[in-house]
């Protein structure tokens, strides 16, 4: 066993959150949030009690100013440690040690090391509010090394092309990357640096997004890793340097693979793979160029690629862990209603994919305080409305949101299922969350449903519904399943398949409209729209997904955004959706219960596609699949599981049940189906 | 008109106290409070909306990171401000300028100067949640000086007597003081310092209770203000040099005065502006030597005294303003219940002594939600009961505070009145602290109140009430006037008078102690009770009065605390508490109406006392007497007022009007009533 780094739990990541909002800049504008943030304790006070039974030397490190009270437990006289240097020589016997550390810049945090007592888990910590909390650490061992900021890996990497003009570097990385530059070279004056995800915004010195002025004299390296895939430098009045970058990035142990006959979409899966773990790095960030910030709803869409990639639980659950309020809870998260519902949505699907017991207890307990603050927001009626200071979003798209907007009840409601469910497993009392499902559930259909359009009306203004269909209620209806067979029928007629209805525009959306028709199974009609917008981007020259994607632009006007000529970010998580698409719906694997530890696989096979083979990791393992025309493999490495086929298509000697064979799929065990269709 | 730093309203005073509560140490060891500390807003918007006419420069100064977006009203963009260089130079029109400014060290502050630009409190300011109120500002008006921390005045003072020892040096400073030590000539090796507030103390050096040792190579100085009058300096290896200390204070404009036939009540008087000066820095501290904190049940009380002695409004409303969790409330101020009801109390001192709208209203938004919080604090019974991370104060002494404890229901009740008469004058709807009040009025009475013993019992723990008669119930009850006439001369009688009730040691419970035997009328009393217990501390040589006294002890047993010798604190502010009991019945100076814009003077005469003279400050204005046998005159100059004199002690021509003359003081007219006794 060893010493570890603690904390009061979750102000490391409130901490790092802090950092990693601040380093937004446009140009040399310095842009914060334009939300609340809250700060970490700077407070707290540590303890732990033990037994030794010979003489023990314990060393005491603290990141801050600190103070400590080793207590006998036969004779406690509650005096401070005084004229400490380092470390404390205890005789044996009984102890209650009580470590106070104040900190205002990085979170204050303690190193507790001797032969027996190690600082860890099993300390208390309290941020002086006389409640007692489990520490938080996460694997900061060593003592020279305090919980200051969030370590990257770095690796140098080369220009594919490197152009001299004059006083001028042109250089092309070859791909989307998040980097310092290293100018190397004695020098002097000033370089100016401009950065470019696109070879027009690296060139554009006057509207480029993202600069740095480095004073040779003082620096040859830029401040902080942007994201490019083009440089510009301009050396003043001294000769060109050689210019090289330096990769900011977490490394991932574990990553996903998917082939098929489309190399398309073997290509679009594996950009996919990059572009989400370029913006996988201290938290799940929403763009690494423009906003690098994070916003809970593009990251609980992000959890979902995760869990079919790279299945990073470290940053999913920092995520999750830093973006809530301090309690008691004062604002929305990112100040919007339904990121705030969908961040604990997202606990269910952390549930089945993780479900990690301490984190589960905690999360619920955030959850509890944020719907209780959520109640805050109810009209008259018992609809959800948003405050003036709340933001009601649902998606970056012309949306009249006044009143009681329907997405924003089926989202809550949702919630709702969540805190019961969840609830029901940690023994907590959901009989109010319960009820309140049941007047919630009734309300929506009762005044959003409308049997004549078969749709959700959009919202409930001033006692007047919206006329005009939207998809986007729906589509929540659909993917939360929510509704019966008949109803989620006549939403796929009439409005998701219906061409007349307001197409919806946003990636984001998208992730939960392609999502909704993928259950309802239209698998070649998902993978064709993934081919044609996501193709679409390839065919462009992306090496990393967009932000947003208009078939009817041109050249560098797709580059454009917010009336900036490059104000669009081309590394944007939820560009990665075809990971979460694919793996969910194509290969169809999802955990059958908490923590996977088995699973069900439905695969699919879409004429689009064609035989293909992937590799998908598990909390525990990895799933193999290799599905051909006359022949399906399965090996499960890490959890038993069920695999399911279709009854109707082939003629399989296993047992039937709701028109599904159904295959018990044993850990560790290769299984080849011999496919014989009907 | 002159531009200002401002901030978001209330964080510069949060910064402060985060600064002033760790500056607490014990020999070597350093000592953050043992309460939730909030933290400032790191993160802040400042806007403001102006038209110019002719163009102008406008300087834009901030303490943090910031940005800037200055719209023209008729065309905005919310484009931020690229290249600035600290001056922004805009065109006659309309604008809405928008500042954003983060800093995490001390409070994110903005400074903006035009020609008719300034920054002050007509801006506004967001932590972005979305709310914008007037931004906070007092006085900085130097660019070059942000609000990073509190500015002292600072003098150089010399000892009365210096003894050299070999390597050491002993200095008596004559007085309490509160100073760094400054060490003049050049030196190498270290100096050991240690401090005293008694000879005793500062000899002792295994003992004392602070040190300081410096390396003479690197400093001259001692790091921070220490509170001492002798100090001892052991210099290392070199000789001895001139060892000079330079106070740190705050000047204070005002003063009160007061002489009398008794010199020992004069000298206690003296003494006693000097503690409450001592105490009063950057906060109203309790005490400067051992516990440099601020306590808000510390703090109401030296409110009371600065009201009739420096009237030094801004200590006051700077500690107001930090004592209070950040909204929402999550603690009790300082965890302790019955400190939180009296900051609310100390509300109506200060209307009626200062009466400040802006204060107030910023003030009763508080003290709203600080009620709400004791809300939760409701046993079955509707009593407020401690919960275990609460602390149930009431008094210094062994006390069982376990169940629903009388004297916290009875502030509570006094509370209650608080919100009632101020939410009137604000215009704040008040009809539940009404309904509230009349429950618990009734149900103290009914379930406290004994008659039998003609007291308030002190507790109800699981359906039994203490049997032990304790004062304290009874004190709050007369002091807060929430009893009549006929049960008030019983406690009077069966309890404050009576000696076989266990007597209050504390000065802090003698301060309400004393206050509500003077509302009795118990004035001889009460001058007795100061002259022996302060006239005590004076005759064994106190500069500044205790935290503590027992006449019992001898020598330098006076001087120990908490199980250590010089624990006990030699200069603390509730021991100035005779400057309020003079000053309020003796003297008898009352505010009569909101913001002492009139006044009630009703002095009385006490055979210890004999004549007086006494100058009190009022907000606008000071209030002179003198009280002699045969003549009574009065010169009041900021407020007009009315004098009231006993009707049975003196036979004068003027109407009478429940038993007492009254006489009218006019602004600035002097009067002097020859006194004709009956």
């Amino acid at each position: 066993m060893k010493a570890q780094w603690i904390w009061y739990d979750g102000d490391y990541e409130l901490m790092l959150l802090n950092q990693s909002l601040t380093q937004r800049y446009e140009r040399d504008v310095f842009i914060p949030p334009f939300w609340r943030m809250d700060y970490f304790h700077t407070n707290v006070k540590f303890s732990y009690a033990f037994t030794l039974t010979e003489a023990e030397d314990i060393t005491v490190l603290a990141s801050g100013k600190f103070n400590i009270i080793l207590d006998d437990v036969k004779n406690p006289t509650g005096a401070y440690v005084r004229g400490f240097n380092g470390v404390l020589h205890v005789e044996p016997g009984s102890y209650h040690m009580t470590v106070s550390v104040y900190n205002t810049q990085t979170v204050p945090a303690l190193y507790v090391s001797g032969k027996t007592v190690f600082s860890g888990k099993d300390f208390s910590v309290t941020c002086n509010d006389f409640v007692h909390v489990q520490a938080g650490c996460c694997g900061f061992t060593d003592p020279n090394e305090p919980p200051t900021c969030f370590r990257y890996t770095y690796q140098p990497i080369e220009p594919v092309s490197e152009q001299v003009q004059g006083n001028t570097v042109h250089l092309d990385f070859g791909r989307e990357t998040m980097a310092y530059l290293q100018l190397e070279g004695l020098a002097e004056g000033r370089a100016y640096v401009y950065y470019g995800e696109s070879e027009e915004e690296s060139t554009d010195r006057e509207n480029c997004e993202q600069t740095d002025v480095i004073l040779l004299s003082e620096s040859s390296r830029t401040p902080i890793a942007k994201a490019f895939r083009y440089v510009t430098v301009d050396f003043e009045g001294t000769a060109p340097q050689r210019v090289r970058a330096v990769r900011e990035f977490v490394p991932q142990e574990r990553v996903s693979s998917f082939t098929c006959e489309n190399e398309t979409l073997n290509r679009i899966y594996k950009v996919s793979l990059d572009t989400l773990q370029l913006n996988a790095r201290d938290f799940l960030l929403d763009g690494i160029k423009r906003d690098r910030w994070v916003w809970a709803g593009d990251a609980v869409q992000s959890d979902l690629m995760m869990y079919y990639s790279f299945f990073d639980v470290g940053v999913i659950e920092r995520t999750k862990s830093a973006l809530p309020n301090r309690e008691p809870q004062a604002t929305f998260l990112n100040h919007i209603m339904d990121y705030s519902l969908y961040w604990i949505i997202s606990l269910s699907d952390y549930y089945y994919y993780v479900g990690d017991d301490a984190f589960l207890k905690k999360a619920y307990t955030v959850a509890k305080s944020i719907m209780a603050f959520t109640e805050s927001r109810k009209n008259s009626q018992g609809f959800l409305e948003g405050r003036p200071e709340d933001w009601v979003f649902i998606d970056w798209a012309p949306l009249d949101n006044r009143g009681a907007v329907s997405s924003e009840q089926i989202i809550y409601l949702k919630a709702l299922s969540t805190m019961i469910t969840l609830g029901e497993t940690l023994g907590e009392d959901i009989s109010a969350y319960r009820a309140e499902y049941q007047r919630m559930k009734a309300a929506i259909d009762e005044v959003f449903w409308d049997e004549q359009s078969g749709s959700y009306v959009y919202a409930l203004y001033q006692g007047k519904k919206s006329e005009q269909i939207k998809r986007h209620p729906n589509i929540f209806a659909v993917y939360y399943g929510l509704i019966e067979g008949a109803r989620a029928e006549r939403i796929k007629q009439d409005v998701l398949k219906n061409e007349s209805v307001e197409k919806i525009t946003t990636p984001y959306m998208r992730f939960y409209e392609l999502s909704a028709l993928s259950e309802l199974g239209e698998t070649d009609f998902v993978m064709n729209e993934i081919l044609s917008y996501w193709g679409g981007m390839l065919a462009l020259g992306a090496t990393s997904f967009w932000e947003c994607y208009d078939v009817t632009k041109k050249g560098a006007e797709h580059y454009a955004m917010y009336g900036r000529k490059y104000g669009l970010s081309l590394c944007h998580a939820w560009g990665a959706s075809p990971l979460y698409l694919i793996g969910r719906y194509l290969i169809g694997l999802t955990p059958a219960c908490k923590g996977y530890t088995s699973f069900n696989l439905r695969p699919r096979r879409s004429s689009v596609v064609g035989d293909y083979k992937a590799s998908v990791p598990m909390k525990n393992g990895t799933l193999e699949i290799s599905y051909g025309k006359t022949e399906l493999c399965v090996l499960s490495q890490g959890a038993s599981g069920t695999l399911y086929l279709p009854a109707d298509t082939y003629d399989l000697p296993y047992p039937i049940e709701n028109g599904e064979y159904k295959v018990p799929i044993c850990d560790g065990e290769r299984y080849c189906i011999p496919l014989i269709s009907k």
